[in-house]
């Protein structure tokens, strides 16, 4: 058996996420269909982590075993003409047996995009939360800077989290200005159950002036989901990149930093 | 009775082009229909020129008479709070009586894109048309610095064009490298009906290495659609903006350059 791992974007607006779920069409199931059309075998893809309705990936990576013979660069192609529109494959490499997704992932880099117009930009709508109202992005930049570094994010994840611990570590975290668009980019070993989206829900309190940017820092201290902000919209979600380090061409050490924004 | 202008972008992917029709929905029917709702009147908007389906713009320009008493900076978050979210009004200003948004139109500019990546970018799999094998960018650049100037476009244009004369003046034209795109930026005084689009298409067959730079200068002199290549894809073109010189703010001198791509 072949261990096959590929990269893959995916516009999630007409998804209920990236995990097979009991109602509504997933990533999952639209993948694990092309795959069974184009080699017969009822497979059952591993995802690096679980993307919630409605959000979007840039490069989120799986990876299957099997026992096609199909050469590795014929993959993305052959996938690709198979799937709906709003899925593309954009890449696919040989991994070693013992790889995996979500335990071998290194890295994860989320980005949240805001559309500060007056009025959205029509072709990106769907990609943006639209904040027409004054935003202090300054504030909102200082305000991230206090989440970098290894803390415990139970302020910043859904009371819904089912994870041991809510330690991680965010390696990078910065806004980017692009036309009408503000771009929140973050880099860290894993993420938890929302805590992308309720990060930026807290930081648009920031923006508005509703909280100091240090309150980010006293509610990580906290320790409490109810000291922080809303949930910000899943529609301005997108997981950018997944990386593995030398996991993804050696056997993987096993990490417990799954996410399942 | 005020005159009012206004600019408005659309994804044309769900409509049956701008302009009302017998069948299918019309960019120019859901503003009407947004319209009648906020004053009541049954008004008919003059659209620029009309846009073919799928087609998409950012800044397609139309006005209309109304005797509404709705101060002029409300109109935009008025309408766009009515409307679905595939369109965008995003600016509204008075005009002179004698204003008409297509015969007081001066330049216009379309921008048709190109998404020259192995695998097409998800986000923007609506606005770009694939080209996934190989384009001589140069080669099409240079085909098309020949079309600048004032010519006859009859190879360049639909045989279904009702125009008394094919003459127009290309003011403008280049191509632009963003990321895995490519888009080609044409400005002039007035486009015939798929003119863009035929001059892509023949573009296309330029990069493709099926003919050479130089032979967009002999298909214009020819004078017959037959020369031409093929009507590129609706969906890669994109009214960038229309302007009106002095037009918009004193009274219009009528011209014939209306267009219909």
């Amino acid at each position: 058996m072949r261990n096959i791992c590929m990269k893959v974007s995916y516009d999630g607006s007409g998804f209920n996420g990236f995990q097979s779920q009991p109602k509504g069409r997933t990533v999952q199931d639209e993948i694990e269909k092309a795959i069974k059309h184009l080699t017969g075998e009822p497979i059952v893809i591993i995802g690096s982590g679980r993307t919630d309705a409605g959000v979007h990936a840039m490069g989120q990576v799986f990876n299957f075993h099997t026992a096609s013979t199909i050469p590795t660069e014929r993959w993305a192609i052959a996938l690709n003409t198979r799937l709906p529109k709003d899925i593309v494959i954009r890449d696919a490499w040989d991994v070693p047996d013992a790889f995996h997704s979500r335990r071998s992932a290194k890295r994860k880099t989320y980005r949240y995009s805001i559309d500060i117009g007056k009025f959205p930009d029509v072709f990106a709508r769907a990609y943006r939360f639209h904040h027409p109202t004054k935003l202090n992005i300054e504030a909102m930049a200082e305000g991230l800077s206090y989440l970098i570094g290894t803390h415990d994010f139970t302020s910043y994840t859904s009371i819904h989290s089912t994870k041991p611990h809510h330690i991680r570590t965010v390696y990078e975290a910065y806004f980017e200005k692009e036309g009408q668009a503000v771009h929140m980019y973050i880099t860290g070993n894993g993420f938890l159950y929302n805590m992308v989206r309720v990060i930026m829900g807290t930081l648009l309190w920031v923006g508005q002036g509703k909280l100091k940017p240090e309150d980010m820092k006293l509610i990580l201290e906290g320790k409490s989901r109810s000291l922080a902000g809303p949930t910000a919209m899943p529609h301005g979600l997108t997981l950018v990149d997944v990386e593995y380090g030398d996991a993804a061409v050696e056997p993987a050490e096993a990490t417990d930093h799954d996410d399942d924004e």
